[in-house]
C-alpha cells in the first residue's frame, strides 16, 4: 500500500513520476486568476494565528463544517480562533475523498514544512504553536509566502472603480519578484438587473468626473477606467456570469431608455436586460481585443440560495452551488459577434457544471484562429470542479475534443495564500494522466517531447498566452 | 484472470477487501425506500416457484426481455410461468455488461446458496426445481428472507389513505425483528394536474371524515392522515416529481379557486398547477420538520412513454426513461423557502439523470446546518442508476462536493424481495473505491479510522439519521 | 512502458488481447453510415498525393491546425498541397492526446504499411514520397483501399433528388465486392425553416414531374423518390436534427397553408415549423417501417457558429460544436406517435452532447418489442464522441442501461476513405473494456461467450440488422 502524500502522491507510475520531477516540479507559477487582497501583499501582512490565514474567509471549509452538523458559532461566529481551529481538526478526519483532506496536508506541507503528520484533534495543538511561531516571521508573510512558493505572477480580480492604489505600491518595491497584477471585473457594470446598479454608475461618474445619463456616456467612463487599468499592468479581464443572455443589440436611443430607467430605478423587462448586457459584453469584448486584454468568462453558478444566511452573512460565504441553464446558444451568437468584426479577444471559457464541459471544450474549437496558438481556452475545472475528478474530467474533454499541448492550465481562484499548492496538486494530476498515456502506450515514450507539452502546460503557456 | 463472482467479487485491491470482509460484510441492512407489499410480509407469504418472487412485476427483466427481441406473451402475457422462466435464462447470457447479470447470480447466491453456476438455458432446468423447493419452507418466506438478510429495518411507500392495516399487523408480531416502517408518499395530493385528482380527494375526504371544499379543509384532512401515519412508526416520506415546478405561493384565497376548479374537473393553467404544487410541498415540508421526518425527493422519470402498451399494462411495467429538464432553480426555491424559517426537514435529493449528480450534491451543500450532520443527503444512484457505473459516479461526486463520511448509503428501491443483495453490491462498490484511494495513497492506510466511515456509510449513519 | 501503438495498441491485458486477436480483427467492416463521395468509387478514383486524400475536406484537421494558430492559408487556402502537409506534419506532435494522433498513425499503418515511425517535421519527407508512389497504384484507388480493407457494406448519404448514377454504376461491376447503398437524408425536405426551402422543393417538383402545391402532393413526390432509392438498394435514412421539435399535428389544411407561406418565402412561426416537421418526421417514419428501412436520428449539433468563416467556407469547414438543449420529451412524443399504431421502424438514435447518453439509452428501452432484437439503438459515440473516451462512456451506459450484445457497433460518419481504421479503434476499445471485465470477474471468462458478442458487435449485428 502506498503511503499516504508521499513524494508520489498521485504519480501512480514511473513515466508519470518522471514527467512531475523533471518537467513539472521546478516550473514557477503563473496565478493568473484568483482574488487574493492586494492591500495585504501591499502591507506585507503577517496573519496572527493559524486560523486566521486558513479558516478566516473559506467559505469551502465553512460548508464542510456544517456539513458536519458544527454550530454556525465555531464557524462564522464569535467563537475564539483557538476553538474554530480546534473543531475544524476534528472535522478534518471526515473529509475523507474530498479534496479539502488533499488540501489540508498539502498546505501543512508547503510552507509550514510538516510531513509525516495527519491532522486532527490529536494532532492540531502541537501544530498550532509551530505554525503560529512561522506565521510570524517574514518568511511567512504575505510576500514571503508568494516568494517561497515561486510564484511569477498573481493576477488579482479588481471592480472597476477600484483606485489600484495597492497595486501601484507593490510594483514600486522592485526588490519583491512576484507581479501582482489586476484583473478588470466589470460585473457590476454590466448586470443592470442588480439592486445596487445606480449606486454603482453613481460612484463610476464620481471616479470618473462625468455625469453618466447616456450609454454613450457610460461607455466614455469604462473607457477612462480600462486606460487606467491598462496603465497600471492588466492585461485580463474577468466575468461572473450566471445567467448567460443574449439579445440583438438594439438601438443606442433603446440602450439609453433602459440606462435611464434603471438609473431610476425603475423595473425593466428580461429582453430589456438582455440587450444591455449584450450591448455592453460586446463592447467590453472590443475593447479587450484592442488592448490585447485576455477575457474570462465564468458561467453557470448559482448563487446566495440560502437566503436565510445571506441575510446574516452576505454574498461567497458557502451558500453557492451548481446551476444547469443551457448555454450553448447564447455563448455562441456572443463570441460570433465579436468574432464578426474579428475583434474577439483572447478567452477563456470556464463552466461550474461540468456537464457543460464538451459544448465549452468544442465551442472554443468554433473560433481558434488568428494565428494565436490557443487563442479560445477552455479553463480548467472551476470552484466545485478543482479537485481530482474534476480537472480529470476538464483535462480528459480538453484533450479529445481540442488541444492539451495548448492549455495554459491552472489558476488557484482563491482568496487564500496558502491556497499555491493547488498547482503541486493540479501539476500531479496532469502528468499522472499523460504518464498514464505513456505507460499504455497510448502516447510515444519519448520524454522530450510529452516533457515539453507538461512544462508548456505548468508555466509557459500562460506565460506566453498573458504577455502583451 | 479472476474467477466471476467469487468471494472479492468487485475487490480488486487487498485494502477494499479488508474494508469489506471486516467493516462492511456483517453490518445490518436499513432500507429506507423500497416498494416491497407490506400484505405479503404481513401474511408472511411463500411464493409458487421462481418466476413469480423473481420474474413476475419486475420492469427491469423486461425492459430487458424486450430489448432481446421476445414476445410479450413471455413477458408479460398468458405465456406459463415455466415458459416465462425458461426464456428468462436463454436470455440472460445476453445481459453481459448490463447490472442484471450481477444481480440474477447474486440472487441465486443469497439466499438459495447457489454458487458457481451459470444461469443459463443448461443450468435453468435444475435450478428450477431446487430454488421451488426452498420457496416452499418457511426459511424463504417473505419474513424468512428478511430473517435471513439480516434486515434491520424496511421503509415501505404507502399513499395517505392506506389503512396501514398490515403494519399494524407486523407490528403485533413480536417474534419477528425486521422493523417495517410505512413512508408517506403523497403524490396524488400535490399532483394537481393528474385526471383522477377529484376522485382521489374524495377518497381522502371519505377516510378522513372531511368534506374537502377549501385548501384548509385539504391540509385538515391531511394532518389528520400525516397523524395517523405518525402512530404507526412513519419516520420518512417520498414524492416521485417528474416535473419540478416552482411558483410563488399565491394567496389562500386563489389557492381554493385552483383547487375547487380540479375538484369539478376544469383545466387550471400551468402557472396555477405550480402554485399549487408549491403551497402543498412547502406545507407538507413543513409538517415533516414538525414531526422530524426525512422527506425524500425523487427528480426527473419520464414515464410511461409508450402510449401504446400503456394502455394495456399500465404503469410500471417498463416503459418509463430518464428526463432532461432543469431542476436547479426551481430545488433551490423550494428548498430555500422552508429554510427561511427555519422548517426544512432533513432531506435526501435523488435524481434520475446522472448529469444532474453535481447539481444535487453541490444544492445539499447550501442547506447543511441545524446542528444535524449530513442533514441534506445526497441520495444513493437511483433506479437506471442503481449500477456499478451508476454507484461509482454518485459516489464520487459525493465525496468531491460534500462528505462521503454523513452518507446514509444504499436503498433497495425495489419490488423484489430478492433485492438485498443489491446492499452488498452496493457494499463491495463503496469499499473497492476507497480502498483504491488507500492502495494509492489518496487517503491514509488507517484501517480504524477509514473502516469506522465504511461501517457508517453501510448502516450506522442511516441507524441514526431515521430515528427520531 | 509499453511501446506506442504496438500489436496490442490500446489492449490493456491477455483478455482483451485474445477477444480482439480471435473474435474482432478479422471480422469484414458494415460501415452503415459515412459521407463518401460515391462519386469516386464509381470512378475507382486514384488520389493525386497524400494531401488530397487525407487533408483536403477533413474539418477535424482543419480545427486542429486553427488551434495550433497555423494561417488559414495553409489550411483551406491556396497554399500548395506540399507546403499545407508540411505544416500538418508540424502540427501532429501537438495533437498528443486526442484521436487525432491515433488516428493519424494508424492511417499511415493501414493501409500504408508505415509502422514503427512518429509523424512529424522530420518523417514526414519520406513518407510524403512512399506515400504518393502508393497511391498512384490500383491497389489504392478507392476501390482498392476499400477491399483491402475488408469493407462488406458502405452506406452512403445522398439527397432525395439524387439521382444516385453512381450507386447504378458501381453495382453494375460485379468484380468489386464491397456494397454500396444509398441513404435516404432529407434534411431540405423536413426542415421547412431554411432559406432554401422553396428552391428545394421545386426542384423536388422538377425530379418527380411533380406540381408540389400542397402536403399530399409533396408526400406523392417524396413517395416516388422512396420507391427509386428502395430500388437502388437503400436500406437506411438519416436525419441530421439540431432543433429537435415536436407540436401535435394539425389538420392538413393547415399543413398545406404552412407549406404555401414558405413556398412563397413568408414567415412562419415557431410552432408552425414544428407542426410541419412533426407531420413530416411522422410520415416519412411511417415509410421507412413499411419498407422496413432503419431511421438514423443524429441530434444535438450546434452548427455554422462562425459566420465569418461560413461566408468565406461554407458549412462542414469545421465550425460546429455541441448543442444543449433539451431533448428527451420531443423525442419521446415523436418516436410514440410511431408507436402507437405500431409503425415504429428500427430506429438509431445518436447525440452529440455526451451529457444526454443516459436519456437515450433509457429512451431506446421504451420502444423495444415487436421481437426484433435491439430494435431501437443507441448509436456509437458521434463525431466529438468517436474517441477513446467517448466510445467508453457510450459502451459503458449501453451497459448498463441497455443490452450491449444487441449493439450494432462501430460506423465511420466520414468523409475519407481513411478513415475505416476507426472500426479498429473501435474494436480495440470495445475489446479492452469488456476484457476488462473478464480479467476482474465481473463476467464469466467464457471466451466461447463474451466472444461470440464481441464478433457479433464488430459485424454480425449490424449484417442482421440492415438486411432486410
Amino acid at each position: 500500500m502506498k503511503k499516504f502524500l508521499d513524494d508520489n502522491f498521485l504519480l501512480q507510475s514511473k513515466a508519470a513520476q518522471r514527467l512531475y520531477f523533471d518537467y513539472a516540479e521546478g516550473q514557477p507559477i503563473y496565478d493568473y486568476h484568483c482574488h487574493l487582497p492586494p492591500k495585504d501583499i501591499a502591507e506585507d501582512k503577517n496573519f496572527r494565528n493559524l486560523t486566521e490565514i486558513w479558516l478566516a474567509g473559506d467559505h469551502y471549509k465553512w460548508r464542510v463544517l456544517r456539513t458536519a452538523g458544527i454550530d454556525e458559532k465555531l464557524i462564522t461566529g464569535d467563537a475564539s480562533d483557538y476553538d474554530k481551529y480546534l473543531i475544524w481538526a476534528k472535522v478534518v478526519p471526515l473529509t475523507l475523498g474530498n479534496p479539502i483532506y488533499h488540501w489540508t496536508h498539502l498546505e501543512l506541507r508547503r510552507p509550514f514544512g510538516i510531513k509525516n503528520t495527519l491532522f486532527n484533534e490529536q494532532t492540531a495543538v502541537k501544530i498550532w504553536h509551530q505554525v503560529n511561531e512561522q506565521l510570524a516571521t517574514p518568511a511567512f508573510s504575505t510576500r514571503g509566502i508568494l516568494t517561497q512558493m515561486k510564484v511569477n505572477t498573481v493576477g488579482t480580480t479588481d471592480d472597476p472603480i477600484d483606485s489600484l492604489e495597492y497595486h501601484k505600491q507593490i510594483s514600486l518595491d522592485t526588490t519583491f519578484k512576484t507581479k501582482v497584477r489586476p484583473s478588470w471585473r466589470p460585473d457590476k457594470v454590466f448586470k443592470i438587473e442588480l439592486p445596487n446598479f445606480a449606486d454603482y454608475i453613481l460612484q463610476l461618474g464620481n471616479v470618473t468626473n462625468i455625469e453618466i445619463n447616456s450609454f454613450e456616456k457610460l461607455l466614455f467612463a469604462l473607457t477612462k477606467r480600462l486606460d487606467y487599468f491598462e496603465l497600471h499592468g492588466c492585461e485580463a479581464s474577468d466575468h461572473g456570469i450566471e445567467i448567460l443572455r443574449y439579445a440583438d443589440i438594439p438601438t443606442e436611443r433603446k440602450l439609453n431608455e433602459i440606462l435611464i430607467k434603471r438609473l431610476n430605478n425603475q423595473e425593466i423587462s428580461e429582453l430589456e436586460i438582455a440587450q444591455f448586457s449584450t450591448a455592453m459584453l460586446i463592447w467590453l469584448g472590443q475593447q479587450y481585443h484592442k488592448r490585447n486584454w485576455v477575457m474570462q468568462l465564468h458561467l453557470g453558478a448559482l448563487r446566495n440560495n440560502n437566503q436565510r444566511m445571506f441575510k446574516i452573512l452576505g454574498p461567497d460565504a458557502g451558500f453557492d452551488s451548481i446551476g444547469d441553464r443551457p448555454i450553448a446558444e447564447p455563448l455562441s451568437a456572443l463570441l460570433g459577434i465579436l468574432d464578426l468584426t474579428d475583434q474577439l479577444p483572447k478567452t477563456i471559457l470556464y463552466c461550474l457544471n461540468p456537464r457543460d464541459n464538451e459544448v465549452l471544450a468544442t465551442m472554443a474549437g468554433n473560433f481558434q484562429g488568428s494565428g494565436i496558438a490557443g487563442k479560445i481556452q477552455f479553463g480548467s475545472g472551476w470552484w466545485f470542479n478543482d479537485q481530482k475528478d474534476g480537472m480529470e474530467r476538464q483535462l480528459m474533454q480538453l484533450s479529445q475534443m481540442g488541444l492539451l499541448s495548448q492549455f495554459i492550465g491552472m489558476l488557484t481562484d482563491s482568496r487564500s495564500f496558502l491556497s499555491f499548492t493547488r498547482h503541486e496538486y493540479f501539476r500531479r494530476i496532469v502528468c499522472n494522466m499523460v504518464g498514464h498515456w505513456m505507460e499504455n502506450g497510448e502516447i510515444p515514450a519519448d520524454f522530450n517531447l510529452v516533457g515539453t507539452m507538461i512544462s508548456d502546460i505548468c508555466f509557459n503557456n500562460a506565460n506566453r498566452y498573458f504577455s502583451k
